[in-house]
């Protein structure tokens, strides 16, 4: 039995979320198929966690066990003929028995894309939150910082998360400028349900001028949702990269 | 009577092409659905050209007229709600009647966006030309040179052209990288059938070293297609500008 590890990058505009759905197309649901032929059996994918409906992943990571002997340079050469364009499997190794995607991760990177334009671009359009004001990034840089370390995220879960402790640790939250795009970078040991989307609609709030630094760090200690907050766009949200090494600053 | 001249930006993945078309979703039958209800009549509308299947804009022009009372900034304000968003009007303006998007157009400029990258992004396969190599710029600035001026263009023309001169007038032709993109922009007084799309897949031979500037020059001199040439893929290209007055360089 062999273990594998993937790399797999996705627009997520076509699909379902990530996770395998009876009576909907997923990114799980094709991997899973085109993957069986592959490995000439049925396999079953474990994913490093769900995405929702339209968002993307530059590094999701899946594990599989086959008996399948493909070696994975040819997994990856002939999957590119068999997944549609818009899901890519950038690499794949054999890892020691017992790696799962999921359970041996130990922290994940995603990003948030805004771009700051003069019109509703169609290109944008399922790949950023497109606005036309300008953030304050210093302000929303200050507010992001109150991120760091070990707190209860409670006041970003949105209703109908299954996780069971608001408790995580983020090892990182920036806001940078690149032309007119502008990227939040968190990384951190786990996230609550649609938490990276809430914090980002928070902290664009304070970015806008309607809310401070000081009122984003209330909100995060007040532990529940005292403010008015709602996800940003699925749009504009990527799984960046999943590490299975202790963060290390 | 009203003229009207809209700017619109579309993402062309979706349609076939611009031009309307019966038994096909085009850019022109969405536009002029939209637009005849927003006019409340029958609208018509003349495009600055088409552009194929698969191909974008950021500027294509359309005019029309109509005795419609509608203010040009409620038809912007209404459309965002009545088109998909994959296809935009940026700007719209009365203008003195006789102004046709296709026959009063000067010139055009054509963006062709390349991205020299490591994998197969999923989110650039509708977008650009992806490839492994790098290219050299140098080369090929020498060689976009030689098509400044006046030329017979017949040997970047595909088969199925109707224009009846191939005779054109090329004010730019320049490659730039800008991070792992490189964009090739390309302005005119008019462009063959896939000229561009010719023009950028000889030009790239001469960006992998396969060909020499001097053999592009003697190809476009040639003015046969002497040499294999085909157009490279419609994802890439982006009409970005229509220009209504003389080029002034």
């Amino acid at each position: 039995m062999r273990t594998l590890k993937l790399v797999v990058a996705y627009d997520g505009s076509a699909y379902h979320g990530f996770q395998k759905q009876k009576n909907a197309v997923t990114v799980q649901n094709i991997l899973e198929e085109v993957l069986s032929k592959l490995c000439g059996e049925t396999v079953v994918l474990a994913g490093s966690g769900r995405t929702d409906a339209g968002v993307h992943a530059w590094g999701q990571v899946v594990s599989l066990e086959t008996k399948g002997s493909i070696p994975c340079a040819n997994l990856i050469r002939a999957s590119k003929k068999m997944l549609p364009p818009d899901i890519v499997i950038i690499s794949a190794e054999e890892v020691e028995a017992g790696f799962h995607a999921r359970y041996s991760a130990k922290w994940k990177r995603y990003q948030y894309r805004i771009v700051e334009n003069e019109f509703d671009s169609p290109f944008e359009v399922k790949y950023a939150w497109q606005m036309r004001e300008t953030l304050d990034l210093e302000a929303m840089n200050e507010a992001a910082g109150y991120l760091l370390g070990t707190h209860d995220f409670s006041a970003f879960r949105s209703s109908g998360s299954v996780e069971t402790s608001p408790i995580r640790t983020m090892h990182e939250a920036k806001w940078e400028r690149r032309g007119k795009e502008v990227i939040f970078t968190i990384g951190g040991d786990g996230f609550l349900y649609h938490m990276v989307r809430n914090l980002v609609w928070s902290l664009v709030q304070v970015g806008t001028g309607k809310r401070t630094p000081e009122d984003f760090a209330v909100e995060l200690s007040a532990k529940r949702c005292e403010f008015l907050n709602e996800p940003a766009s699925a749009q504009g949200l990527y799984l960046k990269e999943v590490f299975y090494e202790d963060y290390a600053p």
